[in-house]
């Protein structure tokens, strides 16, 4: 794109309203503006950050064998009565009346209606396990929305829902999104930790929640240096095989990890000193097995294999993709700006022109432009060459290609990678071949 | 995907609520589901097409120079009160207050929004001309909603605006937007008719729809066959050139087109005799210029050349992507089933195997699965051959890939164009060739 003619405002003053980094460098680098509390409209720039995470987390759900489809924002409020659900939800529900007098909500989740789609359409044991997920458009009415999107209303969550036929199967798809929630955090690069968490009524110790590493974070975690060290990928774990995902889960449940709500000094003491890990947290992610609780509420079953009536076995996997976004700036910003992870950027490089309207410099842009297209965000405005530094460092590109007209004589360009500020000056395909772009 | 553990649910039975044929074949064929009156969960095959059309929207929007953005489906009802829809949009609006008793609506269009969006940020002549677009759920609260996805309430659109610092800027825009929507079409394998429509008090000849020919249409179309003649792609125009724009904008306004309501006997008297086509249609998009409409209403204006403040020059551009879905169906379906345009088709391919557990059927369809991947349905449920063939000429893959023990022992698969019922026996990697799968 080019910046000139593109929405993406950046700002030089922080705004007022944001408490938080990853709300305030948001705002400042354009990617989001609020269109009322709580909701916001996500700018080119935010919105390729948006796709980029869902497409990861796309990807990582297909390789597991779940199946996408996409329920509707609007449900009737007749399916919640049924699980009981619609008096116990309270006001973080959206209720919505329409023209006819029916009960409507915005769905807060998913629970419900998806149990109602396998219902009408699952009648065997046979057609089991199936996992589907949706990454759709939630909304909560949070009282006090704040932190930009990580706490706000209207927001894009990934929930995927596993239906099996008996407990040891059920468990085998818990493992294996576990799996792949580890696979998407370890391609967003960031350091993620599973947390037990409550399962209530239910038991066991199938619940889990993912807490992203970041020093900004809500919560204190102490963790061991195992959940590091561990190579979550296919070529470690083949997420097909239940051996290799028995032998994962042994990781993630043998090593000490806890929030400091849960924190046990004593289970602590038992951590290798040199193996003890602390830090903050945010949490981005949640899975819970929850048994029959819906599929006997709302009465859906399948026949066994003699005949006899089964109440699949459910679980349900959530990870806030809009409030990834906000969770990867706090994990990975510095004074100036954002520091983008290269999965999750918006653009790979920005093309920094230094003399906008020089024949020399606006040649060797256009031609930069030209081969990395849609990838590269190129700084044509006529600003100060210090305005487009800072703005690039404030959007956070792994990539910075600085054309000045000194430089652009020799026939050279600077390349500054943003994560680490390394400069160096070189030719133009040299410049390209570092970046990852094949000069054609 | 596997068939045997796929939310695919297919029907035998016509389903008695639906009217007319494309919604009786995308409930049969599982692509969807209603959850309530007028909204739907899209099901895996349904979601892919789906998927299939905004992806060729998408790449024709961004090919024309447009920006996506992503607007929220929740707006505050203050923005809607400053252009004065507010109180004018009636009961089609879907109304709600939220637990702090403030005005929210359900979107059924962004003009409001996104001209808040650009008054927030937009300063400068310099930053126009720009188009921002967005393929995001809407709602409108039809009384009577009908016809599956062709008149749904909540369904899924893509809206575009553009921004200009004066008319002849506009012009360009508009046609830009226009060529843009022919070559959507075009690649979606339909012929679509762009007809002049009402502009209202704005006037000029800036208002067009574009009606998809289908037997099954909602209203008589008649036009000059030039339509059918063009080729719209980028090998013809360049959407960059405004001297391309031109050519392109004579040829759509220089032929007779109007629906029955405006058919005009002594003008379709002067096209030539062998010239004049007929049909039925479906409006599936609409684009409109309204000059200053929103932008003084809303009070957003740029600094000028002179420093003088002006209103910037919109138009709106719509594709209604749901019912596209319908929309593609209607204009291409027999009795037994859909047929798919290769670029929509939610599977390139469906193997059918037509002995499940069969060593060598099996071994070949694995194979074949294994090397076409995401772009196949493998149909490997314990049902007789009959049922697996009506089910493949239900769901209109383009490709049938039919694997019989006879042919299986001799190393051949039988392989079926949907479109034309055309069938030939040959190996493997042939049959992968034909369907555009490279083996390996």
């Amino acid at each position: 794109m080019r910046l000139s003619h593109s929405l993406i405002p950046t700002l030089k003053e922080v705004p007022a309203e944001a408490q938080i980094a990853s709300h305030r460098l948001m705002l400042r680098a354009g990617l989001v503006r609020q269109t009322a509390a709580g909701i916001y409209a996500w700018l080119p720039a935010g919105l390729r950050v948006l796709n980029n995470i869902a497409n990861i987390v796309r990807e990582e759900q297909n390789a597991a064998g779940a199946q996408e489809v996409l329920m509707p924002t609007i449900q009737p409020a007749s399916l919640w009565q049924e699980s009981g659900r619609y008096e116990d939800y309270g006001k973080e529900m959206l209720r919505i009346r329409d023209r006819h007098e029916r009960d409507l909500l915005y769905g807060p989740t998913n629970e419900e209606m998806i149990t109602d789609l396998y219902r009408q359409s699952v009648k065997s044991y046979k057609e089991l396990p199936q996992i589907a997920y949706h990454i759709q458009w939630k909304f909560r009415d949070e009282v006090r929305p704040r932190f930009g999107v990580m706490r706000g209303r209207e927001f894009l969550m990934k929930d995927g829902y596993s239906f099996d036929i008996d407990y040891a199967s059920a468990v085998i798809s818990y493992r294996r999104m576990m799996l792949a929630y580890m696979r998407t955090f370890q391609r967003l690069g960031v350091k993620a930790i599973p947390m037990v968490a409550d399962t209530g009524p239910i038991g066991g110790d199938l619940s889990h929640e993912f807490i992203i590493l970041a020093p900004t974070g809500e919560s204190q975690v102490f963790f061991d240096a195992a959940f590091e060290d561990v190579d979550y990928s296919a070529a470690n774990f083949d997420i097909r095989e239940p051996a290799d995902l028995d032998r994962f889960f042994g990781v993630m449940t043998d090593n000490y990890a806890a929030t400091d709500e849960k924190h046990d000094l004593d289970a602590w003491g038992k951590v290798a000193e040199d193996r003890r890990r602390e830090g903050r947290g945010i949490e981005v992610g949640h899975i819970f097995y929850f048994g029959t609780k819906y599929s006997a509420a709302m009465n859906f079953a399948v026949a066994g294999p003699d005949g006899q009536k089964i109440h699949p076995e459910m679980g349900s996997y959530g990870i806030g993709v809009s409030r990834m976004v906000g969770a990867l700036i706090e994990a990975s910003h510095d004074e100036a700006g954002i520091i983008w992870p290269d999965s999750a950027a918006p653009f790979k490089a920005a093309i920094l022109n230094l003399k906008q309207g020089d024949a020399t410099t606006d040649a060797i842009c256009e031609d930069l432009y030209g081969k990395l297209g849609q990838s590269a965000l190129y700084d044509d405005r006529a600003e100060r060459a210090g305005v487009k530094f800072a703005d690039a460092d404030l959007m956070g590109h792994p990539w910075q290609i600085i054309i000045g007209p000194r430089g652009a004589a020799a026939g050279l360009v600077e390349l500054k990678r943003r994560a680490t500020g390394e400069r160096e000056e070189l030719s133009l395909d040299a410049a390209l071949a570092r970046i990852g772009v094949t000069a054609s």
